[in-house]
């Protein structure tokens, strides 16, 4: 349960989020696109601003109930230190209620930039990339501090670091990729608001991270499940949809040493985001093509519509 | 003493400066935001300069005294070499001189950029972004050089590294994100002069600076008083005020080797983050509520205002 | 062969690559400034669009057939875990499967936004960036995973760490800057398309990962000849043709530990970089020197030609 | 005498490049602020480039003199491998010439650039970035490879690595610092060609690049003079300039496993570049001084001038 909480929830929340981003973003990159051929401007930015408040509304609420679920199904219950065992209590749940705060703060900052004029528009993104960049700094641990201090400090000789420990620091260093790639795309954002591609980068970003968190669930879960099963061999269990059929379903024992993993690995997390790639285009053609303009007046527009994209940064 | 010199004075130095450049910037924005609707600019602009001469000469006095402070109190008076004994004088105390010297000569900088025409007006952030990379490049000593050297060298087996020193660099590790986050920002604002938004994130990132430098100095000045006991409990020492009881006031004793005090640590820092924000948000809205314009002006300019912003750079 | 298809081929392709960019950029360029004085523009924006439907045809065409070849010419014909032997398929020949496929997918891109509407054109650089920055992960491989971790790991004392692999190591350390330098370049072009500097650069950087490649290839095909004789000698099997005779083509016996090998290594690179930024100097001027407008014309716009360049950034 | 070329023509190259920079683009900045109050035009940009033509000139001439330098005097006379005795013949050198040749090439592109129309303006400033990094890349080698990777292949229990090894490796990186940023500061005034403040800390830190030269060579001289003193003493040989007399100039046997002497050499890099920011302002100031308009116009026209930089990022 507590693995589901903290890899499957999430996962799911970036999926989604990620896909709604891009028919949201996709959307209004075409409405944008076709207003300039006329139509009723003021009508779409108020629909724009009701959208806007529904979703921040949502985060906040997901939010909320995510910090509730982590401290109360099977958590700290809002206590911190055990003094009576003299250790913390659940530091993870506390730190992933630290996260969907961070979240929840730039949920509500987006409501308060939507519904009033105190602050820039630009606000919700950069609070996106200081959540984004709080996940990562929390979850940076588990690649950083746990096994690499450990390995350094030369603890090896005690905790027999092998190949599992090396295969899940892997795995937890290519999610921060995912997780600081999308904080900077969004802090570019700040200054590039409205950039249809920076917006798909960041919807892939997050897609990315949504289903590599789900791969980790599934390696995670197994592993209880067959404690003493070697563990890699169900890195790639849900792999079958993508079409490949990797290994018996019996689960295979892995040379754990073999360097072969973590290559397979990294290469897996390539497969990802392609399919996050995929995935997002996919849903921008669909949106571009239900709001389609009629087509001989795109192609009448084309040649003008392109040049100050493709000249404006002559030298 | 020489613990509240380096940790507790620059601390309030950054608590207080954070504090008063939201206020200055919030104030600024919002004087411009109205000024679009008529009313007085020289005056504005006027004013403008003489607060920053002000603000000017506090940071050149302030930094004088430090450097004063340093030096005579309790410091090396000058002397740099300690020729009879063969060792250097308090080489602490000159590196926190240094420091204090680029801020002075960031401050100086800015007078001049603001009462002469000599140079352009981004000098005074230029400056600012190259006393806080300094700044971090002298503390960056302690996690790097003392630890991760001695770690590195194998002096492990000699100094015998444990729990304690590595939350020692954890600990100095989180500051520097604050300390070069700030020089980074500062820099963007070269180029970015009078973006509300990054104004605030260098308040932001100053005052948790500020407040993290309180943290690590209630840990050191604890540490002092009861040399033996776990210091790692003092950590949070003022975090009942936050709303949380920790520990009993007795001081338990911690595992150290305890993997979860680093977790701690770093959701800590995700709390001093949201702090900041938040004391930032509040000065902001305060500002922003005691110089608003008639609301119903306000209402009407809303759609105006808000075009360029969030349509400037559509692709 | 594997190791052909691997290093000679891309090498190759890079080399190849490099080089038709340079001379369609610096066409376009040229074509640019000549175009200011007059002359047809449509036509030639016609014919542009018709170079890049042809150029991303083959690179589609040419990724197909490089998996293809990476799969069934002595590879692991689709199969990725062999189940009976219990090890993965040939991870190598899927690790280059998978970099194709992005190279692949960045052609298909191309493809899409230069004959429909739907995307905006800077997205042809975003997946040549995305597809470039997979390389380097995938890459990284060697020079972090193999070696550098079971340096960490202590493996050190197995495997016998000596002088060779820490060239190697180094030699593909020396590769990641120039995909990595590609992709950060090919993504600064998403904001600054048409940027002549920026695009030759990108075409530097790519013939530079070219010509490393074939470098390291006939490391990699000599090692295989001659087993057991000292690899590093035929590291700079090719020079001759650069002017200097490194060594009697008997390949005399280095001594493996000697640090000047690193050294040598690291400065044969900067000629490679040098020769690459000869060779796409040259592409480009013989464009322009073909394409060049009557002299005497040229010579009475130069003034106000540069103008906008050399003072539109003054503060 | 090797050292002397390697550190000390270097290190005054750096310097009168660096004091040179700073006349030049504080001229030219004064002379452009001037120019709005109209004047001649024409001969002001004729000027200039023959200054340009010059400037060039002489550093591709220093450029070859240092390549003959290194190879004829002390040097490998154009062999790079010695067959007999099965080594590379004086790398050092063939490194220093490396250096030097893309300082040539950036000249003669400057050359190029500022006497035909061929390449835009920027490619003198993308050329100095590419030298510079260059430069940084081959300098590497001394803290990277030398000592780090001996420390990390544990050859560490065979070199003995001492408190002196470290200052070496600690020296070196901070000349890195250097070099690098002038690089990154260079790379961005392709962007922002003209800035002054990028220009002024470019100056700046190819100065401090030049000083800390010095630093060095001073350091290695010593050492050469008294094999067995202790030479950390030496760093800072030419300080009684400055003013602090750091010990007797007998030549104090320090303790070299002191910690202490890094946090000095860290802090005396900060004096460094504190004194290369006083130099620049000082030249700068004098400039201005010197080719200052009459006072009264320049007060009448100080708010209008002001206006374009401070306002024009505003949100």
């Amino acid at each position: 349960m507590g693995s589901f909480k903290g890899h499957a929830l999430p996962g799911s929340f970036f999926l989604v989020a990620g896909l709604w981003w891009t028919g949201k973003h996709s959307l209004w990159h075409v409405t944008r696109r076709n207003k300039n051929l006329g139509s009723g401007r003021v009508a779409s930015r108020a629909s724009q601003r009701r959208l806007e408040l529904i979703e921040s509304s949502i985060v906040v609420f997901f939010s909320f109930v995510g910090i509730l679920a982590e401290q109360f199904a099977d958590g700290p219950r809002l206590q911190l230190y055990n003094a009576a065992e003299k250790h913390w209590e659940d530091v993870m749940n506390w730190q992933h209620s630290t996260m969907y705060l961070f979240f929840g703060l730039a949920g509500i900052v987006s409501l308060i930039v939507h519904t009033t004029d105190v602050a820039p528009l630009a606000l919700d993104r950069l609070m996106l990339a200081v959540a984004f960049f709080n996940e990562g700094g929390l979850r940076i641990r588990l690649p950083l501090y746990t096994h690499t201090y450990s390995i350094l400090a030369g603890f090896l000789f005690l905790y027999h670091l092998h190949g599992r420990t090396m295969l899940d620091v892997h795995v937890h260093q290519l999610l921060l990729y995912a997780v600081f790639g999308s904080a900077a795309v969004a802090f570019l954002e700040v200054f590039h608001r409205g950039n249809i591609l920076m917006e798909m980068l960041r919807c892939t970003l997050t897609m990315l991270q949504g289903s590599w968190f789900w791969q980790v669930n599934l390696k995670t879960y197994k592993k209880k499940v067959v404690e003493h099963a070697v563990t890699t061999s169900s890195v790639s269990a849900h792999w079958p949809q993508i079409g490949f059929v990797l290994y018996p379903p019996h689960g295979p024992e892995w040379d754990l040493k073999d360097h072969n993993n973590m290559m397979f690995i990294t290469m897996c997390y390539s497969w990802h985001l392609a399919f996050a790639l995929l995935a997002v285009s996919m849903v921008y053609c669909t949106v571009s093509w239900l709001k389609r303009t009629p087509p001989m007046e795109m192609g009448l527009l084309k040649p003008r519509e392109r040049e100050p994209e493709s000249e404006d940064e002559i030298l």
